[in-house]
């Protein structure tokens, strides 16, 4: 909070719109689906409207909130208190409509495409990552429901969840069941009138408790009397806060009992609650849709959006970061020039002069630029896969293929990416970067969570590995090793890209080449060597990707360049977008030969150790 | 302090002292100094008992108020408060003796070795960061007028500094001189008495102000008037907080101010203040020692001190965070073995079994006692340089050149490893990771400021590649290359190490033909690349000198292995040794060569970019 009224100008929320638009309008040709269905209401202008209104309000009502929700929830009388401000930030932000963008028109939203729907959620999250939880997951909790709820639940609850009457949340961790979802003990026994009594103990329920909204409608993974053990014999259940009463409106409590909220590291605005359903036998739940034991995947339908909307969270702090550290860098005078270090008397410059600065805050634009190309393409393919439907099942499969191969990348790469931007914007601002009068202390530590939640980074790595490199037979995969060929053949001569681009050749052969290695793995039944080197194959393999995009921009800057004055300041962020792919290339791509040879290399210490070898204590 | 309560026996401050056992005694054999001038009064006894008896300290007085500090400070009546159980702790740190450890016996220390004053700061400083700094800080301005001070200031202030009854301080940044220094404002015009009046602001003074004894001795770089600018004009003052009358002890105030404290992202319970001296023209310095201008020459004997003890910071934090997350991973059941994983009715296993949970405490466990042996190897350096004295003026000009060389690293690759491995520590935690639950989530914090102080990592590369590569003509560098290929050569064959010293030799001509880069391009003028590539030099050497530190432990261990049974801890223990080297030898040697690469690739992005290509907003 201090550091909204001491440094107002370097602390306000940034969002840099002529990268938005680039990627959307130039790099990812929104154009070509604008105008048509299924997106036939919207264009060009639309689009522009809409990420110039978002901007306003993440910087004037959302951006504003962020300091003072890192002081964090409060319990008074068995009930969440938010932080001063957030009620009316939600109001606002229902009456604006912003979250109803995504949203299909049948349930009364605007069917945006997903580019933009993602760049508006790196404008309404970056501003304010704890705030942005409760309507984030009201959507997600809503869209399970219209996706596979029975008859009349669509309409029962999800118009009141898209105008903010009621929120949201996902249920699914307990005490002793983590990553490990299936070992869940939340039971469910069937009623004479066909809704459930719900009893067990859920925790780290993001929203699970506040006062936003007079109700809260908890999507439930719980396990029905006689359903088999594992995640087979999960189901999903609806249990609002409130009981819903003959005209849909809430009525009495539904027994859900708010045991307490969690003490964390950061995104202390959005509370972390452990919550108790049945203590007194009183929790009605009703089942989703009408098949039971079918929840794991339908959670999962959920969970992949969830694990987009997590590398969103990863870049929008990411980018306020980095732009964060832009300002003050331009701002901060200390020391001389290098060219005249060596005098006392030469004058003081700004730090952004200094090569080393300039390094940290080049690295920092490639990665955040890298990261927010590698999630609009996600969105790219479901684009096209929408507006393609049935027209071509072949072509939709492909993009569908595609998004699936990159979603362990987005929510993975782009989470430990932002924790590592923001410690490196810390380290732009020097000893103030540790302190609160900045913001960037802030946003490391929000940033952590990503890593974690919506399945661990690990879990990722797994999924990429263990499913989704041999999905379809393998032709998602062969498909994308075929996208980045096809444009290395076409760039592999450019007069400025060439050398950058024989780098990503390189990469090109490390990820085949391992990818083939973890297929011998396989059939070699060596399964405990690819969680050795399944992270860092995913690594790998967002390293490739991020290059690969980076070089695409690039070369559509180059190409741009020829027809904008250089005074012109298009002509210095089309020069920037250059720079930040060759930097890239240059500096990060040679990781990933360099780690296919490592995964080549087998180190087996970390199966052979003992346990007792660990530590002596 | 919730966490205290809750998970006692995972949060409970852990330090292995078979492991500091071995990398005392059996890597860096202090058994050859021990008993001799000036270590005569030390034998294997009393370093083991001194071991044993601050362990006790860490885990019964220190530990307990780790979590508490993180409360922080208070200011009332403009006196800032410590946490509770500070001012108990610091009696019982004192009566203890040991802070007197690595002091000279004339003023009243023991003389220890520097090795195993390492391995105790260790230990008090990573049971409580925190409050560890304020005797940590004392040490180092006492060793200041130890070493400069003229006529009677030892004996007027050490004696005092080191029995508890003061503490001091460095007084050093100034708001608008961070890392630049020689900017400073601070000004001394000198009084009739010889004294000095001072007036200026300082800032981020780590226990600038405190409740825990009844003076601060603050060490004050200032200008005298007419003095030069930069850094050649600054002399460095005595100014204690209360002023010392003419038998010694605290009298009247001596117009030192604190203007507040910061609110930092960890290390709460160490309050960094904003002080003001000579508000009302009443702030009396002695100049320390007879001649002016020389503040900051001295400082930097002082800086080198802290920077090694910010690189013990880093371990230390590092290593606790490390014991957390094995003790954690232990205790914590979470899905299935990997052997049957498909069976939902599998037992439930300890997480310490899954194989990306052992690749994650294997990586950490490389890393933490790969930076230990790295500040152990300094501090032997030290120790030897100490113990050779006058009797050989080449061979402790070589020892005195190999510390010198490795402080950079110590400081700067410690203190970011120290970050990562806290990142790691959350990661094997999970979800409870990101809580206060448990301590890893503030021993990330806490270790976040410990890139930044004492020099930023950025200062440290500089350090290492403009000054230390070429120190003595180059031959310090030189006598490193050869001490690591004389180990090579012995050990390339090696029937177990082979493969990893082979990985080595590879690091090895890595480092050497980036040195002559380094070389090349100060020979050509070519400045402005310098700071681009020093921070990935400098991780290189680190990694490399890590390497090499790692396998020559492993090679010991091996050997001892053959008079252990199998059954025996220590065979484990050994074990555990070997793995961490191959380990490391087979996932983090490659980054050398590799980044040996980008090195020579001279991407010069960062420099050509414009600057109003970072960013439009």
């Amino acid at each position: 909070m201090c550091w909204v009224v001491a440094h107002a100008n370097i602390n306000r929320y940034k969002a840099d719109l002529r990268e938005t638009r680039f990627v959307l309008f130039e790099q990812f040709r929104a154009g070509e689906l604008l105008g048509k269905p299924p997106f036939e209401n919207w264009g060009v202008d639309e689009v522009n409207m809409v990420l110039d209104e978002v901007y306003r309000y993440a910087t004037e009502v959302s951006g504003p909130l962020n300091g003072i929700s890192d002081e964090g929830c409060r319990i008074v009388d068995g009930t969440v208190t938010t932080p001063p401000g957030f009620k009316e930030a939600w109001k606002k932000l229902y009456e604006s409509g912003f979250k109803s963008l995504s949203i299909e028109p049948e349930f009364g939203g605007q069917g945006a495409l997903a580019t933009v729907t993602a760049m508006v959620t790196e404008m309404t999250s970056g501003s304010c990552t704890a705030f942005d939880m409760y309507p984030g997951l009201t959507i997600g909790a809503a869209e399970l429901i219209a996706s596979f709820g029975g008859p009349g639940q669509a309409e029962r609850y999800c118009p009141k969840m898209h105008d903010g009457t009621w929120s949201g949340t996902m249920c699914i961790t307990e005490p002793h069941a983590g990553s490990d979802v299936g070992d869940s003990k939340t039971t469910a026994k069937q009623n004479d009138d066909g809704t459930y009594s719900i009893k067990g103990t859920k925790i780290f329920i993001s929203g699970g408790d506040h006062d936003l909204t007079e109700n809260i409608v908890h999507m439930v993974l719980a396990r029905i009397e006689g359903a088999p053990i594992g995640t087979k014999g999960l189901s999903l259940f609806i249990v609002p806060k409130r009981r819903i009463d003959e005209e849909g409106n809430s009525g009495d409590s539904n027994d859900v009992t708010t045991l307490g909220i969690e003490h964390k590291m950061g995104i202390n605005g959005s509370a972390t609650a452990q919550l108790s359903f049945g203590e007194n036998d009183g929790c009605i739940g009703e089942l989703c849709g009408t098949e039971p034991h079918r929840g794991m995947r339908q959670m999962f339908q959920m969970m992949n959006f969830a694990r987009i909307g997590v590398g969103i969270q990863g870049l929008a702090i990411a980018s306020a970061a980095y732009l964060s550290a832009v300002e003050y860098a331009k701002e901060r005078k200390q020391g001389a020039s290098v060219t005249n270090w060596k005098d006392p008397a030469a004058p003081r410059v700004p730090i952004i002069q200094h090569p080393n600065v300039r390094r940290m805050l080049l690295d920092m634009k490639a990665r955040v630029e890298g990261i927010r190309a590698l999630i609009v393409k996600g969105a790219w393919h479901r684009d096209h896969a929408v507006a393609i439907g049935d027209s071509d099942e072949k072509l939709r499969q492909y993009h569908e293929g595609q998004l699936e191969l990159m979603t362990p990348l987005i929510k993975a790469y782009s989470s430990d990416q932002a924790f590592s931007i923001c410690e490196t914007a810390i380290q732009v601002h020097g000893g103030v970067g540790y302190t609160a009068d900045f913001p960037v202390e802030q946003y490391c530590r929000d940033s952590k969570i990503f890593s974690i939640y919506e399945g661990t980074n690990g879990i990722q790595a797994l999924d990429l590995v263990g499913r989704k490199l041999g999905q379809a037979g393998g032709a998602n995969m062969q498909a994308f090793l075929g996208d980045v060929q096809k444009f290395i053949d076409e760039t592999k001569d450019h007069a400025d890209l060439g050398p950058a681009v024989a780098k990503l050749a390189a990469a090109h052969a490390a990820v085949a080449s391992t990818a083939m290695t973890f297929l011998t793995w396989f059939q070699e039944g060596k399964m405990d060597r690819v969680p050795l080197a399944a992270n860092r194959f995913l690594d790998m393999m967002s390293e490739f990707t991020v290059g690969w995009l980076l070089l695409d921009g690039a070369k559509i800057s180059i190409e741009k360049q020829k027809s904008v004055d250089k005074k012109d300041a298009d002509w210095a962020f089309y020069e920037g977008k250059k720079h930040a792919a060759c930097f890239f290339a240059s500096h990060v791509l040679p990781n990933v030969p360099s780690s296919a040879s490592v995964i080549a290399d087998a180190n087996s210490s970390a199966l052979e150790i003992p346990e007792a070898a660990f530590t002596t204590v």
